[in-house]
Parts: structure tokens; sequence; C-alpha cells
């Protein structure tokens, strides 16, 4: 059976292992914190691939940031890595191909081959952690765009400039759906900058009637954001990963979703394709030579 | 040389003509006003099929409203057409193929083959009239979604209901970027309901200060709404196309779009396949069996 020797690399953590073409791990998982430094980052992927690289096919990289179309390239700068990064040869680290796709758009390929949304013709995920990753899958291809930067979730939530993303524009779905957006949610509704998602998410498990009502507001702008990717994209489902995912109540999404689409009735669902959906996204897609 | 007979059917008007395999027009423009009864509607076109039918190879019709995926049949109800008009069972006009395509999505692939989009590999048009139309084409295919009604451009403009759209939810992006919408800025920035969108276009027209910034906040809302789609699709291009798109600076817009981006950036233009863009597409869709 043909393997993948696979990494994620992501603003604090960069994992790596081995995959198979079914999408099971076969091998150890390598946990590193990810350096500060190109080189540091260079080092580690150079030192797994010359241990591992003879026991695989193909080396498939889950990254953070955009992806170019041939899957060879970062493009332009990605806010949680050193400078420099998209400078990165990933073809020169391996004798044997080596292919790369943004970390959100694997995770969404590894929810539509082995996941929550098998089977589908038509897929959003949305990855709900620090920040928001988005990946869409529309009959059987990730949507890259022209650059392959597509499945960026910086549509906007008020036209009026009210709260500064994270991208230096203003109000992006991601800074009203993000971990990030429930701290400050919870910071203007408390007027307290020391308040934390956990103290949100404690407060709603004693009761706490004003954090329930910060993560109610939360979770309309989730609902809200979904809405419109329902009517744009029409698809049949939207999946949620990432770690804040487990906070959404997602019944009650997909009900006020549906009660006023324009385009037809979605299933909303939590991702189930587990913690390394990234790398097992960029295995399956990597042996595959489909989907992008 | 193939042909289709053609039609566009719309709330205030039916059009129909006979349309080559290039995009031609190659016969008369046969303009009706959009009868109030089911019965009246199907009359037209059994009309026009039979006077024209032995002419063209298929027959082509851009259409109000959402239409499945096997291009047969509208799917639910259009807002401005009869009701029951999903309930015309379009393949029995006629013994030739009878095609259908929603008339944005038509206009969009009009756009594509002949117009402002040709040789992109990633479009989205926005037809701005009295409401707000879009068509998406991905590699060479209309985006159409798990039920054939993707491109509904409903996403949210707020999230916490300011202004009711004609879909029946709150803040669409139709409802601050139509017509509608300019009529509906004017009313609330002069509180005063019989203002009309050709007293703001005059207005300006005349250096009015107060009709410059109606105006300027409609172009804005059109901007953010086109900056999401375009961090959404990564588009080579966003076509405008109908009435209203003449009253949109466009070069502004592709200026302000591309200022904050978080894809790569992207071209605004104008529609350049004319009026009946619509009937055009639907006829190089259904000749060429390609796009859908």
């Amino acid at each position: 059976m043909k393997k993948a020797l696979a990494f994620d690399i992501g603003g604090t953590k960069i994992y790596s292992t081995i995959i198979d073409e079914t999408g099971k791990i076969v091998g150890e998982i390598d946990k590193f914190s990810t350096p500060k430094t190109l080189d540091g980052i260079k080092d580690i992927l150079k030192t797994q691939v010359q241990k591992y690289e003879k026991e695989v096919d193909v080396i498939a990289i889950a990254t953070a940031g955009a992806v170019n179309n041939e899957n060879t390239a970062v493009i332009g700068s990605t806010g949680n890595l050193v400078e420099g990064y998209y400078t990165i040869e990933f073809p020169k680290l391996s004798a044997k191909r080596v292919f790369i796709e943004n970390d959100a758009n694997a995770a969404a390929w590894a929810e539509y081959k082995i996941g929550a949304s098998r089977g589908t013709d038509v897929s959003v995920m949305l990855t709900l952690g620090t920040g928001v990753g988005g990946g869409i899958i529309i009959n059987n291809k990730l949507l890259k765009g022209k650059s392959g930067a597509a499945g960026e979730m910086h549509f906007k939530m008020y036209p009026d400039k009210r709260r500064k993303c994270t991208c230096g524009s203003y109000d992006c779905f991601e800074i009203y759906a993000s971990g990030t957006a429930l701290k400050l949610d919870a910071e203007e509704a408390l007027n307290d900058k020391n308040v934390t998602t956990y103290d949100v998410i404690d407060g709603v498990k004693n009761g706490d009637k004003k954090m329930i009502e910060i993560l109610n507001r939360w979770q309309r702008d989730i609902m809200i954001g979904i809405k419109g990717l329902a009517n744009l994209f029409d698809p049949d489902c939207v999946v949620l990963s990432g770690s804040m995912a487990q906070f959404v109540d997602v019944k009650k999404i997909e009900e006020e979703v549906n009660a006023d689409i324009v385009t037809s009735p979605t299933s909303i669902r939590l991702a189930t394709a587990g913690n390394y959906s990234g790398m097992i996204g960029a295995a399956l897609l990597a042996l595959a030579k489909e989907g992008v």
C-alpha cells in the first residue's frame, strides 16, 4: 500500500507522521514547537524527510498559508509563521514528490474522504480555532481560485469598520467567529481586557447568564456567516472543525440557517476526521492525485 | 451553423430571439410584457416555439429563479414571477431539446464566452438591477451547488437585523447593492419615502453633496460585498452588469477592494456582452453542452 510522510506546519506546532492511502496513520506522531527562524523550520523538515523518505512514496505537507495551484509553494506571507516562510522551496526537500496544500483545505479533504462530508458533492468546512480557516469542495475538487488562495473567510460582518481583523482589514467573519472573537465579544460585553475564552466557557457551564449571552452572540455571528455561505455555495453540508467547534450548538445553528435560506436546506455537522485531519487530507490528496 | 431559439423570462418582460453557436443574434427580438398568469406565460412560450422551432436545434431559456442541475425545471418560488411558475414543464414545450438556466448564470456565461470575463479561469458576475443576481464560473463550469441554486447574493452585511430583504431575511447583500437599495439609502438619509434612484443620479450629476454621499454609501456597500467574494473565490475578475452597473465607479471599487484583499488582487469590470446576455449565455450553454 502506498504511503506518505505527512507534515502539519502551524504557527505553534509542527507535526509529522506516516499515513497510508486509506488515510490511516501508520507511523509515530512526531511533534515539534514551530521554530521562530526559517532555518529552524527547514531543519525539522530536512531531518524528518531524511529519516523517513525511504519508507514512503510521497511527502505531503499541510501548511498554514495559501498554497499555489501547482501545490509546490506557499504564496505571500502567513501571519502566524516566520517572515520569508514562503521562500521555502518545498520540492527540493526530497528526491521524491513533495506536495503541499493549505491546512484548512487539506483538513476539508480529509472530512470529504473519510469524515463528516463523505459522499457529498458540495461542502464547506470552517476550522474554528484561534483564527478561522476555510476549505470548500465542489464536485470532487478543492476550490482554489486563480492563485490558490480561495476559501479565505474574510467576508465582512459589518460594512462600517468596527473591529480590526488579524488580516489588517476590518470586520471579517474570522474576527467574529474565531476563539479570538469570543474573547473580544467578552471583553466588549464585560469591559474587561483580561477575560478569557475559558472564563466564558466556564461561566456558561455554571449557568452564568452574562456568559451565556456572550456565547450566544458569538454563535449568532457564526450562524450569520454560515447562512451567507449556504446561499452562495448551496452546499450539502457545512462542517465545523477546530478547537472552538465543540462550543457551538450545531443543531441550533442548522435550524436558524435553514429558517430563511434562499437556496435549499443544508446540514451543519461537526468534523469527525480527528486532530490530524490536515496531515490525513494532505496525504490523501498527494497519493491519489485528485482534488487539486 | 447550429442555432437556438432563446428566451429571457423576467418579472416584467419576456424576450425571445434566435442565436447561433457563436453567440450572434440572428433573429428578430420579440418582446412581451410578462403575463400575470401561468397560462399567459405558457401561451407566449408555446406560440414562439411553434413559430420558430423548425429553424433551430435547441430551445434555450434564461429565466428568473433557481434552475435544477439537470437544466429542466425551476426549483422553488421566484419572487418576481407568478405563483406556481416552477410547475411549468419546460421540456414538454418542444420535441427538440429544451434547456433552461438561471438568468444571472446565463448572463455570466455570455460574459465568459464573448464578453468581459473571456479567457479567465474564475469569475464572479453581479447583476445590479432592481435586485442583485449572481453567476460564478470556476474552471469552465458554472457554480450550481447541490440543488442548482448556488450564487445567491444573500450573504449578510450586518448580523443584527437592520433592513429586511426581498427574500424575507435581513441585511442580505442584495438589499444593500441593488437599485432598490439605493432608493432605501436615499429614503433613510433624506427621511423621504418618495425619493427615487433617479433623484439620486440626477443629484449626483448636478453636484448635490447629499446625493453624492448617498451614492457613495451604496458604492461602499457594493465594494464591501465584492471584497468578501474576492476573498472567498480568489477570482480573476468580478464583472458588473445590469441597469445599475453604469452608476458604479469601477476603478475606485477595484482600488478599494485590492487595498486590503487577503487572496490576490482582482480586476473589476463592466459587462460587455450587452442587454441580451441572458439569452446569449443560455444559447451558448445549450448548444455547446459545456459549463453545466
